[in-house]
């Protein structure tokens, strides 16, 4: 059935790129070709919205699809919209999985274990439906926010074993306050982050693929470089989702040591400022803000290779 | 417009009371003749269970109505069975609301702050359609993960100011691994969670009511007593919401630490003990599962009552 790390490095590989797109959209920057398309068939509703986000992602994902290894829905902004905001998640994720992309769920979802072990069966595995096994919503990975310890990311990580899916365990932020927990000094550990980061290699231990890489990830910001330097040293075989590239304010050089000597072990992700590139690009109208949204992969990439990230 | 802690303190005093009934339904465990009723009409499909969860969480909801201030919806069991599962946590936020209960859902949401304000909308404020603002889930509080640090829950704090809502943010978890990041000795706090206490003691100063607690809570588990009594000293004006009683362990002489002198400030949680005491007590067949977390609740009023909590 083989393993997340792998199947994921092997993209990267494949496609030479460790960008990863967020989908993260904001109804307010939707080209109004699309809105007004299904107001009119479905008027002011949440299922009019629903649609509207689907076939604004599916244009995104048209797009990009054969340039980079993933996208990262952030579930946030579909749940804001009840459930026709998750139905429109979960066809987002199935849409883009159906075009060979993996699909990392921004959830952060946490609890104690026989809950965590809900959300983990929802995301990674299978929900018994009166004694069939139902795939719910289909991501190769999530994100999980481990402040409740070992058995609260358990269930996450048994559900990566047995379908060869992966989590990024939050580490360092990229936000702004990230260091008010993150970043005090703890026990014999420097900060709470690298004690984080220790127990992490060990909880992936058991799940390094054929590649050297864990399927047990860590998400680590582009917006503090100097502490991916250091939580580089201490998780060789973790592989970072780096949020925080372009909008957020990291740069190329930034994420540069998030990457192994390898030139692998990150993928950087990047959301509005390629999603809606066409609000920022007058070579663009509304109509061909998917074309946008191709150009701003380019030039992303581009941008990585000048400081030899591939 | 009010403040959440005054709307929860004479719900409290209302109904002497202080008990919190958790809404997580499991399949497996729900009477076979809601299950069979909805099976027959709709197949063996999501939509199915999710009317089986709302049927099954009204009949709780009426019986016990009447004797206590609160209910805690646990969005995991709703949110495995996908969209449909949402329109079931939807349908049971606004049923318990309208039966005059305070409903505190239990989501632990957590992200940088554009994102999590997307969340904050959607659970405590009213989301942007077209214009008009709209209500999504109707929550009265839930609970949020602080691992992101301040900015990450100002977002929360902002629309529980804005709408006399409330959070309770995680501080000491109720699981068995919470110590591995809450118990480590950072700088100069004896522990990484009494740290986070005195930060949630000022974050909730603005928003203290008539009645002396702050809007702004803490979940503490019922199952560390010693810790819930140095975080009651740290955080005299904080609610607790105390998950951990009974089928986690907890006793009624642990969770006394949790309440100040004048007999307040905490909410015991307690969930599978009462939502399916029908399969504990033989006196109970399927039909009356809701007698029976009637009388499981008149049982845990009972257990409080003999350490002294009303």
């Amino acid at each position: 059935m083989g393993n997340f790390a792998d199947k994921l490095i092997t993209e990267i590989k494949n496609k030479k790129s460790s960008i990863c797109v967020g989908l993260d959209p904001r109804l307010d920057l939707i080209p109004n070709f699309i809105v007004e398309k299904h107001r009119q068939k479905e008027g002011d509703t949440f299922a009019c919205v629903s649609q509207v986000l689907v076939e604004f992602n599916k244009g995104i994902i048209d797009a990009i699809k054969d340039l980079v290894p993933c996208v990262k829905p952030q579930i946030a902004f579909y749940e804001m919209f009840g459930f026709p905001g998750i139905w429109a998640y979960q066809e987002t994720c199935a849409y883009a999985k159906s075009q060979g992309l993996i699909v990392v769920g921004d959830v952060k979802r946490n609890d104690i274990d026989s809950t965590a072990s809900a959300y983990a069966k929802a995301y990674l595995g299978k929900v018994d439906l009166f004694g069939k096994k139902i795939e719910v919503c289909t991501c190769d990975a999530i994100t999980v926010n481990a402040y409740l310890g070992y058995d609260g990311v358990k269930p996450f990580i048994e559900e990566c074993h047995a379908n060869a899916k992966g989590i990024f365990v939050l580490v360092k932020t990229s936000n702004k306050s990230s260091g008010d927990l993150q970043d005090r000094n703890v026990d014999n550990y420097a900060t709470l982050y690298e004690m984080l980061a220790h127990l992490l290699d060990s909880w992936g231990s058991d799940d390094i693929g054929d590649c050297g890489y864990s399927s047990i990830g860590a998400v680590v910001g582009a917006t503090y470089p100097d502490q991916a330097k250091k939580l580089r040293k201490i998780m060789p075989n973790t592989i970072f989702l780096v949020p925080g590239y372009g909008a957020q304010g990291g740069t190329a050089e930034d994420v540069k040591a998030c990457y192994n000597e390898d030139g692998l072990g990150a993928i950087i992700n990047s959301s509005r400022g390629i999603t809606f590139a066409y609000k920022n690009d007058k070579k663009f109208d509304e109509k061909n803000y998917a074309d946008a949204s191709r150009e701003a992969v380019i030039k992303m990439q581009k941008d990585l290779k000048v400081v030899g990230i591939v």
